[in-house]
């Protein structure tokens, strides 16, 4: 049942490669030859030297340049604060409520049961494994089902340009000034309407804009803990979470969470009970990558847990919008009272990536969040800021917002079909409720690199389990997304993939 | 000679609020009265409330928030992280030898002396003082002598909107992927072909692209210092220097800095012999707020200390285009061969401040720079980075660079005539050689905030010492910028500066 032993070319090509490295043929920072020579030193093709450059930058020896080639990776000495860690303990917790049955969703067979605590440790570097999917899908023009992102071609952008294009035509010169943290007040009450009429209320005081969420969470995160402090994430998490907790020097426990009711609260309150937590990052709405919608019960109860221990929360709430059941979710940020949550959304998923508008609803950190906002970067950009609130005040948001709902849920219910069909007993899929990605559990033996690996040697992209957790524990399982337009391409591409994890099973 | 003892009726209203928040009559996150119904309540004009709560803001008492009012500050307690520290010591060390006129250009009568050592601390948060003497400008429309922005409207905002605007023609969607860091290729190829027109050799692949220089001097220092680290910084020094600083939960050494020429090396060489620090940062060219081209003998030897004791600089060179002098300056860069600078610059000074593009030469912190770009905000919104590209390809950035040189260094010479013209004796300018600000002595016994309260009621802005410095050594200093076009308004302003010192001198 593994894998015929004979590596293929590319790999062996990387192997060679690597070793020389490792034996100072190559020294750190130093250029390796191009694609070309390469193809000619050893007598393999463009696209067999291609392969292994790439495969040896998802392991961390070399790097591209733009321009310019690919170099010897530099190690210096890290000097950057440790890195995250993750302890064992909280999931080994978990594992008694949350392996039973009680809150798996009925009908749902291909739900992935969670895997065994497992202590190895992560072998590879998330946030460099989660850049260098992303450049393969650039660089070799693969099919993109390991995209973190949306298909932009379904966003309103000729509208939004419009609205741009009017703005660039009205202002003469834009003063630096005038958007300011907070950020554009036009655009702040056009995010507190669109709250309004979604049933939240939400005060306009309190939003802070920023450079996409991401920067929202950054900024949440340092407001709320130390370096050194220790943050709850759900496990698996989305992977950016754990970027922002390594980045500030803070340690990571992850606690177990369901592919259908998300974070097992059984085990967060074991974990707040002995531990010293200084916050806790969610995402309760269609969570990346387990697509569950946390039932409205449990988002009370996470609330009250926070309140009960003067807990942060980190509410990543950016796919809020993108829901396929009839009624619009909440977010735990309706049932914060007292201030604790840290709602963190941005237009990325629904409406444009490329502008990079988020915001963050800091609660009583507000005060904190806007200061670190001019801290980090000063201000967010104007004109995005300006065509994104034009676009809402003006445009067809809700028609638009339609339209990518029942697109993303047929999708997702195609590439489900798809995965049945073409790949091996043992794989299973989340049924996601809302958003464009999918959870898949494939057999044990099937690890999750080396399909990644073999897939883009094959021109197909996928987001490896590795990304999402600090630990080991989901090394068969892959995420997928399904937001561009089903092709023949597509479906090649699953049945490929398909095809590899049966050699690999 | 000092200030009349009766205090203005808007300070005594401010203290009389201030006093109600200390005593629990206001309590902290609580609105207070709105301007009208606080006239009505005080029997006071509508323009005395506006003057006092902006005192309140510049205390750190109350805060505005958008379209609801004041609300008194929220002073949780501190989570994140410790504030940094000035050490006294090092600007002790330096007073020997940057006292002495070796380094002062003769003829230079106006140039400020460096004031005692003063152990007392600061008495304000610089980073809220910043943000709420922006936001004066605004709130107010003052005259933005305090502003350390430039005058939008010098830049060639049509030329850059036309192009801002093709692009949105020309694409159908943007997608994220394609502009992940480093940043968009073709801007990076301008970039480094302006710094080889220039003379600088710069290796393209190095660039990673940023929101503004801002997050470029962020992430710089973060990726070569930790927590708890000691940073050299310029005294006086441009308060986003301190910011970072802070932010970061570092340690501030702050070493004596010429008007002249720079940073004092000997007293730097003194507290490298003696302390471990983890990164100096400097602004060589044209230093904001003192203006001064540092020689490039100082340049060469600064970097030859940075290598005797492997020690990353982080260079801010935001202003290197806007020199008065017949050739360009030279910057630490260009000196640099073991990969030690980490050069910051953007466009905001020179081309176009509201698109927020900045870029990073992080030499062989590079890696980490790239990756703690694509975590800090993932990546920089795509059409103005497009929109730049094609503007420099295409267009007369030259032209328009000497304009606004000429124009900047005629500004600099007439307000400087002013200030000699309306200001008391015992006042003194620098002689700025390239840039748009001016630092200006005061008589010891005025003090920078109370002049900034005055001059804030007589809708003037200005920059107070205090921002400059975590110590008390530049009360009597203020900065002054001098982009906007010259007018009756600013004569004005500048003759009410002037009344101002003298009544508190």
């Amino acid at each position: 049942m593994t894998a015929p032993s004979a590596a293929p070319r590319y790999e062996q090509l990387a192997d060679d490669i690597e070793a020389a490295v490792r034996r100072g043929v190559f020294a750190a920072g130093e250029r390796i030859p191009s694609v070309r020579r390469a193809s000619v030193q050893h007598g393999v093709s463009i696209k067999t030297v291609v392969h292994a450059y790439a495969l040896l930058e998802s392991r961390g020896v070399i790097e591209s340049r733009p321009q310019s080639g690919f170099f010897v990776k530099a190690r210096p000495v890290a000097r950057n604060g440790s890195p995250a860690r993750a302890e064992g303990a909280a999931r080994g917790t978990a594992q008694g409520s949350s392996q039973g049955e009680k809150g798996r969703r009925a009908g749902a067979e291909k739900v992935p049961m969670e895997p065994a605590p497992n202590a190895a440790p992560a072998p590879v570097d998330v946030s460099r494994l989660v850049l260098s999917t992303l450049r393969s899908i650039v660089a070799q023009d693969a099919v993109p089902l390991g995209s973190p992102y949306p298909d932009p071609a379904l966003f309103p952008w000729r509208r939004i340009n419009q609205y741009a294009n009017a703005i660039a035509r009205r202002h003469a010169g834009w003063n630096l000034i005038d958007d300011l943290p907070p950020g554009n007040p036009e655009l702040i009450r056009q995010i507190a309407r669109r709250y309004a009429e979604n049933g939240a209320d939400v005060d306009p005081e309190e939003i802070v804009i920023t450079v996409g969420a991401t920067e929202a969470i950054n900024l949440s995160l340092q407001a709320v803990a130390k370096p050194g402090d220790t943050v709850v994430v759900e496990s698996p998490t989305y992977y950016a979470m754990l970027h922002a907790i390594e980045r500030l020097g803070m340690r990571a426990i992850e606690v177990s969470t369901h592919p259908d009711t998300g974070i097992d609260l059984d085990a967060l309150e074991r974990v707040l009970a002995r531990k010293k937590v200084a916050a806790c990052m969610v995402m309760p709405n269609f969570q990346n990558p387990l697509g569950f919608r946390m039932p409205e019960a449990n988002l009370r109860r996470l609330v009250a847990l926070a309140e009960a221990h003067d807990l942060p929360v980190i509410e990543n709430d950016v796919y809020q919008e993108l829901y396929f059941g009839p009624t619009r979710p909440s977010s735990l940020k309706q049932f914060d009272t007292r201030g604790l949550v840290l709602h963190c959304a941005s237009f990325s998923k629904s409406l444009s990536a490329s502008y990079r508008i988020g915001w963050a609803l800091p609660g009583r950190y507000r005060a904190q969040v806007e200061k670190l906002k001019f801290l980090n970067t000063l201000t967010t950009p104007s004109v995005p800021q300006v065509a994104l609130a034009d676009y809402l005040r003006h445009d067809g948001y809700d028609r638009h917002l339609r339209r990518l709902r029942r697109f993303y849920r047929e999708q997702a219910r195609l590439m489900r079909a798809m995965i049945e069909r073409f790949f091996p007993a043992g794989t299973r899929t989340t049924d996601p409720q809302g958003g464009y990605v999918l959870w898949v559990e494939l057999p044990p033996r099937v690890d999750s690199m080396r399909l990644y690996r073999a897939a883009l040697a094959q021109g197909i992209t996928i987001g490896p389990g590795y990304m999402f957790s600090m630990r080991n524990d989901f090394h068969h399982y892959i995420r997928l997304n399904y937001s561009y337009p089903w092709t023949a391409q597509t479906e090649a591409a699953l049945k490929t993939l398909g095809e590899l994890v049966a050699r690999m099973a």
